[in-house]
């Protein structure tokens, strides 16, 4: 059988990290977009004497010590007693490391998958095996759920599906520019000094936006944010600040990568292209949001 | 401004209530399916100089105390400060009273579509406005929440969207067959005898769908359901066992509702159509199962 799933990317505009020991109570709060591009994830499985897994990142096949976290929750879904191969593979529509949650759209696409493939779980208990493997392994906090709700999200209560909460934004008709820059690890500014900032800033900004829930107010709060805990500086700030030029609201950061995201109209693309043309930048793409949860089924042709 | 909401009719295939002094609390555990047919809701704001809101039914205006739920809705979501006119015409796929969700179709559509017209609300918390007003007024327990996730849902905490918890059974490609036969009161099964049964045999089907969460199990849970609590008899039960004669699956009674439903696969529909025709059954559809959220948006043309 073949099955396909497809993830939005998601991209943080502000949020605050809640650690816990249990891995399902861990997340993250905070507020993003998910995006009609993603990744898409193709599960291949076949009856037969040994059980094999494999997992393949666009078209090339990875080590278990590169991919602990789609070996570890197709480990977790495919049945103890089932012999056979089974391939996972993963196409992403944007760079890895840039900030637009690939680690969790391959975990949560892997668990979806499977799940509808052996009809052993419900949509919360894939979920929730993807949340725990990219916490153990630090791929993220908050992508997966994010994920799964799509749209313009605020997660008001941090935790796996299920138990966190997701809330949304009416947004309307934008489109979302995003420009990946650059790679960032999360690990890395979730253990510096930062987190203090972080924490600070993404509480005010979360409480402001729950008071005037609109994508415009979103945008302010992402820019404040991103420059308040110092996140966004030198390169980033400036091409930004060329962006903000010829948009309306703000562009921001996209948390965690060197990568901007704005919000805009159809009207203001024309000119968001010139200055993109003017700055050189080769890699850009302008999204849509996408405002459903994740895609799964049987695929065919 | 013109809004438009599309919310999904909702069938419950078993559940059991759990009531709460606080409405936001209280809500019901259970399992049902949303389709692609349902409530319609179109809101048309127009600022003036005094203010009025008028709901209107199927083209036609109703009173306040026979629509006592969206004007409570609305009421509530509307602006204090707002001058002018709001129209909240909503538009009926199933007949009243057999058990669809109509009446949280008309919340929940009233709800969102005012929250996007005045972009004052996010959607849980829109929702949570008309899962309150449903519950005061007794139009039903755990509609709302279920048509906000959409797809073939289990209830598995009771409470309102943001509070409760609904997950998602994957189902492939089943359609859905629905045979509305005539009105039941909620209110008075609630308050009746038969509350008892419906706990415990609500309860157990829940448990055992947790554990083996297939479509297929769901029919048979919810027929052993709609028979063991007493509900499902006489005619309704004879139809039943006519169309079961020709479906893979067992057909059931939708909760609460003389209706009845049935999951069924392309190949089925013939053999169905013939039994429905022998039967002299008038009034039928043949969904799809809706699995998306309600759609929000502005309505042009």
């Amino acid at each position: 059988m073949l099955v396909k799933a497809f993830i939005p990317a998601h991209i943080t505009a502000f949020f605050f990290p809640r650690f816990h020991d249990d891995p399902l109570k861990a997340g993250s709060l905070g507020a993003g977009i998910n995006l009609n591009k993603g990744t898409n994830v193709f599960v291949v499985t076949d009856e037969g004497a040994g059980r094999l897994v494999h997992v393949i990142f666009n078209g090339k096949p990875v080590k278990r010590s590169a991919a602990k976290i789609s070996y570890g929750v197709a480990e977790e879904i495919i049945p103890p007693d089932f012999r056979g191969d089974v391939e996972i593979w993963q196409y992403f529509d944007f760079p890895n490391g840039h900030g637009f949650g690939n680690s969790a759209g391959g975990a949560l696409g892997t668990a979806l998958a499977l799940a509808y493939s052996f009809k052993n779980k419900t949509l919360l208990q894939a979920a929730r095996v993807a949340h725990k493997h990219e916490v153990i392994h630090g791929g993220g906090l908050g992508d997966v759920i994010a994920q799964l709700h799509g749209g313009l999200e605020m997660r008001i209560k941090a935790g796996a599906p299920g138990i966190g909460v997701v809330d949304n934004i009416f947004f309307g008709d934008y489109k979302v520019l995003t420009v990946p820059l650059g790679r960032l690890s999360t690990k890395e500014i979730l253990r510096g000094e930062i987190i203090d900032k972080i924490e600070v800033n993404g509480e005010r900004a979360l409480e402001k936006l729950l008071k005037n829930p609109t994508p415009e107010n979103m945008m302010h709060l992402a820019r404040e944010f991103a420059e308040g805990t110092g996140l966004m500086e030198g390169e980033l700030l400036e091409i930004a600040q060329e962006l903000d030029k010829v948009l309306r609201l703000p562009s921001s950061m996209v948390m965690l990568g060197r990568s901007i995201f704005a919000l805009l109209r159809e009207d203001e693309i024309p000119r968001v292209k010139e200055v993109i043309n003017d700055l050189a930048i080769e890699k850009y793409s302008i999204c849509e949001i996408y405002n459903s949860r994740p895609e799964v089924g049987r695929w065919i042709g």
